[in-house]
């Protein structure tokens, strides 16, 4: 457990297998249709039996996928009912990419007998390739066919690219009044696609009853505080996108504080995954700066700490190395006092008011070399924190991706 | 030659040896302080005959160098007569480092018998640590003692940490009036320092005559094209310094705009050797963002490409994989169209219009291995362009920043 990282109290939390379809009304597919070259499955398919609340956030990048565009489209009225993902071609930067998003939701709506709209689009996978769409279109009889109510884990292995492992959490979530419902969710994306880049795909499910604004709003904050706090190599990429489905058929759903703690945990959990599973990492690290002004601040400098080459590289070789953490931090952007910044690696403070502790260098050289290594910044100044996650640099990561050669 | 890299006009460019002391008028020393546990020089003096007209320019990290501060306070009458720099400990984020650093200057002062603000200190190594003054200045008599007309190399050789070459670069500048005057200096800087982090030290002399303002002016325009547009992991480091010192002393110097030229050339090709003795690397890359509508986007869009780690670790595999760099100029925050967006590597032209053209992947891929990459980026929209020079991302680079362990 890294602190900071997540809800704190995890008391109605209690965690279900199944993926998506943990969720009670909703199906799930993942087939083959050939457009990833390794035969792996790559077509996916999540599927509400009522209509559902939906809400998307998709990546922040200019160079926009079209499925991005389209999912945003769709999404606009507040109802959906489906989610199509196709892995192994982003359907970026072509010609056709617009027409070819919007008959990626046409076929699986038309296999689904539901107007085009209420079906979003993803695609994830090599950039500039025109996508294979005939391809998706031959293969969606059988990605209904094979809608089932245990697909969650079929659906999240469709979606991987150079995942090495699938992204799946759920969780009853429970109030002390008898209030229940499902949240349930699955991710994809660690760091870059053949031959072009990382993209990070969200899926999520729940059948709390959330209205349009509602949903928007949980969304929002979930997402910025979890996905939007994670980096693993700090490419943005031009497909990222989260969409909550909420069919609200729980019989006697919890309370709405609930019901937003279980979609933090989902987030926190999928994100936390998609950073371990970053390529070549060995290790994840959550970067915690508090005693700062505002929330806003202390993201700033923790996203500069874990986002700098030469602290991830440190991570990496279990270095101790606060004097690259000052340089990041003092390269934020962000005011402050250095002389009142204290730095601790795990329970190790190695520097305080801005200057070194005579700190066990054994110690602190143990605590970044766990599977988890925190690195706590304290401003000195207010009461704001926040933790950004990162992983450690390799050179299993310039390896992959400087030899994957297109 | 990277296009758009330094001045397009050499004619009045001469090269000479010598370094710093190529400029009639300096002497400069190197020596062994012990400071470098190894043993290797790391105690440098670059010293006018005459008082010279003095501008510097430092690090914008929050977290400065003491070093930085005082020799901006120095700096800041306009007028010096040498620079001291010792390698080996950076003097930050240690509790008597502003003390140390006016030790430093005052040291070299009084074996030179100078007033101490005539004396710029740098320094360049571990962080965190407390400078062991007393050596450096029992070793200032035999730094002094040593300074010599032909000292450049010695000077550039004590300045280097983890830099495995020397950089120096001196050119006669001369018009076609017969005016003349030399623009000489010395950098070090390639990636990181034990245990620390990158510092860039610049050492710029002149017998060119400019006051005060003129010289501020000249250094900054020099500055801002080279030495601020190149980058090798993306930390700034806390101590970066650039110096020049003019005295003016040339018989008949030439027209103003040819010294800015020779600036110009001396920071661009000072700036190219950093980049190419960076870290690990095996390549230098040249990304040149033109057709943009102000230089500032041209600067923002090339940096965001030059400083992605996907795009670097491209091209340490030769791979010409333009979705990242789409990817990367989405990512910088500047508006364009990606419709008229065409992208070429080398002379191959991989994209145009935002698609991808039909292009030779042989050949491209050829492109991406030379010893000089050029990422030519055209947005189509007016006329204002920038390069920014990186090096390839690789394994070396990570291995090295994280197998140190302190």
């Amino acid at each position: 457990m890294i602190p900071g990282w997540g809800p704190t109290d995890r008391a109605g939390l209690h965690p279900l297998p199944g993926g998506v379809t943990a969720t009670p009304g909703f199906r799930a597919s993942g087939v083959v249709s050939g457009v990833k070259p390794s035969g792996r499955p790559d077509l996916a398919l999540v599927v509400a039996e009522t209509p559902a609340s939906v809400g998307v956030v998709t990546t922040t990048n200019l160079v926009k996928a079209p499925a991005c565009v389209v999912a945003e489209r769709h999404a606009a009225r507040g109802q959906a009912r489906a989610v199509v993902v196709n892995a192994g071609n982003a359907n970026v930067c072509t010609a056709e990419g617009e027409d070819h998003a919007e008959r990626l939701a046409r076929a699986a709506a038309h296999e689904l007998g539901l107007e085009p709209d209420a079906v979003l689009p993803m695609s994830t996978g090599v950039i500039g390739v025109p996508l294979p769409i005939e391809r998706i279109e031959a293969a969606m009889p059988q990605a209904a066919a094979a809608l089932s109510p245990d697909g969650g884990h079929d659906a999240a292995t469709a979606i991987l690219t150079t995942d090495t492992v699938t992204k799946e959490v759920a969780f009853e979530v429970t109030d002390e009044r008898g209030g229940r419902c499902v949240v349930a969710g699955m991710a994809k994306g660690v760091g870059m696609i053949e031959p072009a880049m990382a993209t990070l795909l969200v899926v999520l499910t729940t059948d709390a009853p959330l209205n349009k604004a509602l949903l928007k709003q949980l969304l929002r904050d979930a997402v910025g505080c979890t996905f939007n706090r994670i980096s693993v190599d700090g490419d943005g990429s031009t497909s990222d996108t989260v969409a909550l489905l909420a069919t609200g058929t729980a019989e006697q759903p919890p309370g709405l504080d609930v019901v937003a703690t279980g979609l933090h945990a989902v987030c926190a959990d999928l994100a936390r995954a998609v950073v371990a599973d970053g390529e070549g990492a060995t290790r994840v690290a959550g970067v915690t700066v508090r005693g700062a002004e505002t929330e806003g601040d202390a993201e700033q400098l923790a996203r500069s700490v874990a986002t700098s080459l030469l602290v991830r590289a440190a991570i990496h070789g279990g270095d101790p190395n606060w004097g690259r953490i000052l340089m990041a931090l003092g390269n934020a952007g962000v005011d402050f006092d250095v002389r009142r910044v204290s730095v601790a690696c795990g329970d190790v403070t190695v520097c305080r008011f801005g200057v070194a502790t005579s700190f066990d260098r054994a110690m602190a050289a143990n605590a970044m070399r766990r599977d988890e290594v925190t690195i706590d910044v304290d401003l000195g100044v207010g009461s704001a924190a926040a933790t950004v996650l990162t992983c450690d640099l390799t050179p299993e990561y310039v390896r992959f991706n400087a030899e994957y050669t297109t």
